[in-house]
């Protein structure tokens, strides 16, 4: 196995599925709903594989589906993309990431990333041989689920970065795996050095749909001044709620979107057209759409507090996720000795309900991190049989 | 745009069926058929979309398809692998290959490529920091179209490419874009300097399922001398007929399916579970996949034999293909002055037929090369219009 694989193992996410399959447990842990999506779409995806081309769909994607996506990234950010030009359809979010970093890194070029970060960042960087600089995100302090006292930037960490300099930074609101929602001032003080360095940054927003008031989520490509190197990443996965249906988007400037698509012509080439023409065919209906996300986001902000009342029930300290559907809590005061990894493990094991160990989202994680991850795109009942399961057993 | 791709450009697939688009020409160039595969996976695909879970699969593959996959490989080559441990399903053929060369291929390292040679191995070469070492198919001296007389290895420029040294070698066979089957003495002493070398070898099998008699596939995974060496790789796409399927299957001993699985895990992660759980109920079930392959193998057979004479009657000078859905064809008698990218574009512009410029698959392409691949992987009645195009203009 190459060299560049070698601090690389199976995914964090593959494992504790695995394990919370093997002991029958409920399975908070990889991100993905136990309940349905809108059947609206499973029907057009299902009329289109029979009737469909059915052959290659073009390398950057199905020419309907684009011009969708640009509308409906319109529609949220107010800045056009041309679904010619700057406009590509990825295999889910993943390979959106894996292309982008592959197509702008070069062997030893530094990429800026906030930790804690979702672990494909990483490989994709270490498979195009660049160096990670983390700047990191601080647990917040007790008393937790306060704005303002929640994760928040190591600015002293920033600022050193950015003397050390970067090409590439990765850049991710709402934040995975806090739940953080970054403000228009992070967000512009970000930007800035950004900007001074010409760094081309990855804006990966897969849960831009998924935001809990007052947070608000500012994409990073409305920002004037950077937008022409911010490469935009998003996914129909999240915004549906299928994560099956692995088709994610990258929005670039044309001259960022040769790049990218110059790697995914190379890693998948393209991706089945029903899928894109299905998810075409339910994003045209632009009120249906709109609906459905509205309602969307009402229903994850219910289960987020649902999830967080079992969880301080139970005696952990929980951060008010802001967005996303990830809730991070802290088990300081029930086992503030055990590393989250072993933690985690007895939770499957004795409670019967998995999670994702924090320590699983850094390079290099700090030494006591007593943090955990909980997913709530979950059923009631499901999220009910935890309230069972932590506080009766 | 990050160093290692600078000497890559759009694929000669994507720009040859735009320009076929664009003057409405008919498109043997991209091979995929213009037919429809079986409707029976389609009816199966459609059924999943609507009832299973939707979510991820596992990284590595729904059980269900594995299971069947190894089936499948074992009925047809003897050899058993195990679908936990041994088999990987990945977004096509490409991503396969994508995965299996960023796996095994250090910065710098040597690999073995038979040339002409699929595109995509030279992008995934570029993209690990590897180094081609061409070994070239000569090609088919007139009369061609008889068996020994075929595209040819350059027995001489193998062994000076062995004594070189690799560590990773490409084999395609049946072959694109020759037509090539390669015959079991060729494939013992290839394997058998591999095996000297202690060299991976990735064994591009994607045609299996399109051989012409008296040519007979030999699968590299049953030589029992390299097969701890050998990473297998085919696809649902070439063998039912429809490209837009996107699933293709890495079989290869636990210890080399480790390394593919990690760069899989961070490229797409996994692919839909629908399309992949449809797959496995059509090819559950045995005899009517048995009968499909071969009812398919005849019908591509008689549309070899069809676009063949009428190539020959328009002058050609037609390499008779053992395997796969193309056939290579010389323009020598009609415009041997020309280059084929020329030669391509005059064939699109004036007759309206398109096809694929020979150099197209080098590296570094010889400089008088006149030879275009056409794909006969169409209906009856496309590759008539075909001979109405060359024959009455
Ligand atoms: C690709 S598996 C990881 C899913 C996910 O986004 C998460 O759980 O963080
Ligand atoms: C991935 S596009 C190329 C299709 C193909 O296999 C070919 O035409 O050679």
């Amino acid at each position: 196995i190459a060299k560049r694989w070698n601090s690389t193992g199976k995914s964090i996410f593959s494992e504790m599925t695995a394990l919370s399959n093997l002991h029958n447990a409920v399975n908070l842990g990889q991100g993905f709903p136990d309940f349905y999506g809108p059947t609206a779409l499973l029907d057009a995806i299902s009329k289109e594989v029979l009737s469909c081309h059915n052959q290659y769909a073009p390398s950057h994607g199905e020419a309907a589906l684009r011009k969708e996506i640009s509308y409906f990234v319109e529609s949220t950010t107010g800045v056009i993309y041309d679904p010619e030009t700057e406009i590509t359809v990825t295999c889910g979010a993943s390979e959106a990431i894996f292309c982008a970093i592959n197509a702008f890194v070069n062997p030893g070029d530094r990429v800026l990333v906030f930790e804690p970060a979702f672990d494909i960042y990483y490989q994709a960087i270490a498979n195009a041989g660049g160096e990670v600089v983390p700047v990191r995100l601080h647990a917040p302090d007790t008393p937790v689920g306060v704005r303002g006292g929640g994760w928040s930037i190591d600015w002293s960490e920033f600022d050193a970065a950015c003397s050390q300099g970067f090409s590439v930074a990765i850049f991710n609101s709402p934040h995975n795996p806090t739940g953080k929602v970054f403000s228009e001032e992070e967000i512009d003080r970000i930007a800035s050095k950004i900007l001074k360095k010409n760094a081309i940054v990855l804006s990966d927003e897969v849960y831009e749909n998924m935001v809990y008031s007052p947070a608000r989520h500012v994409s990073l490509c409305t920002l004037p001044k950077i937008q022409h190197l911010v490469v935009r990443i998003s996914s129909a996965a999240k915004t549906f709620g299928f994560t099956g249906l692995k088709t994610g988007w990258v929005c670039a400037p044309a001259y960022l979107t040769d790049g990218v698509r110059l790697v995914h012509q190379a890693t998948v080439f393209c991706t089945s057209p029903y899928t894109q023409l299905g998810l075409a065919r339910v994003m045209e209906n632009k009120e249906w759409f709109q609906n459905y996300l509205l309602s969307q986001n009402e229903s994850y902000l219910k289960k987020r507090n649902f999830l967080k009342s079992i969880l301080e029930r139970a005696g952990f300290l929980v951060h008010n996720s802001e967005g996303t559907f990830f809730l991070t809590a802290s088990y300081e005061n029930l086992a503030g000795d055990i590393s989250d990894i072993i933690y985690t493990k007895q939770l499957v094991e004795t409670y019967k309900v998995t999670t994702i160990p924090l320590s699983a989202f850094y390079k290099q994680a700090p030494k006591s991190l007593p943090w955990i991850r909980f997913a709530f795109c979950k059923k009631e009942e499901t999220l009910q049989s935890v309230a069972d399961l932590l506080l009766n057993s």
